[in-house]
């Protein structure tokens, strides 16, 4: 059984792990492997960020985030992150997570969501963002220093909500 | 005569006073009125960010910043922000600005620069950013509340160094 609920306090470790982890890759998040728990912290978790976990059958599965983009004027636009640990990928939690993610964001009375940094190398997850209504409407030429692959594009997404 | 140099600790009530009147006017930046001191320090004139302010014949003319657009794996692209004092708009001062800014980016190791939301009505800007070799790089649909136009899109804008 999936779940997708609010995180609470409890579940900061998890995250912080899976964090550490997915960073530790060096192909999918601009942050690396010199990331303090405080800086991940202020991202992923403490407000204006909400955090929200995903467990399947009681396991830590999977994480999103859902703040404003942009302060002010811009502060209409969603921005989100996703993580899903290793051993719960390949069943479509991307997508339950992001779309699960849409109508919080619509809740909050957001209008539409950005990704700000797709790495373009990660084609599971622009094929998972493209599926939950995202276009790509922009290129960050070589944006991305990638662990194995050297510098890479980067991706801007968006949606209206 | 002209003068840019490195900001210090004395220039921050000439830097902080335009950026109020700059945000009041709700046509450049997503930061609006409600936006505290505090925040707008953090984003112009506390490290990592490193400010300049430019002099007309002794009087401050106008300012920019330049700091890391993402960090970690994206941190050799710089991200900048620009503003002219009014009086002195009309002169070149923006690309002279962008120019300069280009020139301490490049000092500091950053291999690119990008402007993530450049209000797509403030032509002038636009102009001023291809001038100094910016390409459009991506156009954010209604990401920018204008306060007399209401919704418009903004750019994403990009060059090498």
């Amino acid at each position: 059984m999936t779940e997708i609920r609010e995180a609470t306090e409890a579940d900061w470790p998890h995250v912080w792990a899976l964090f550490q982890s997915v960073v530790a890759a060096g192909d999918v998040f601009a942050y690396d492997e010199s990331t303090t728990e405080d800086v991940a912290r202020k991202l992923w978790f403490a407000a204006p960020s909400v955090c929200h976990v995903c467990a399947v059958d009681g396991s830590f599965a999977g994480t999103y985030y859902v703040r404003p983009n942009q302060s002010g004027r811009g502060n209409h636009v969603a921005n989100a992150g996703y993580m899903v640990n290793p051993e719960f990928r390949g069943r479509g939690l991307a997508v339950a997570l992001c779309e699960h993610s849409l109508e919080v964001a619509r809740r909050f009375g957001f209008t539409a969501m950005q990704f700000n940094f797709v790495v373009s190398t990660n084609t599971g997850a622009v094929r998972a963002w493209e599926k939950c209504g995202f276009a790509v409407v922009g290129r960050l030429p070589r944006a991305y220093r990638h662990k194995e692959k050297g510098p890479v594009d980067a991706l801007v997404m968006f949606r209206q909500l």
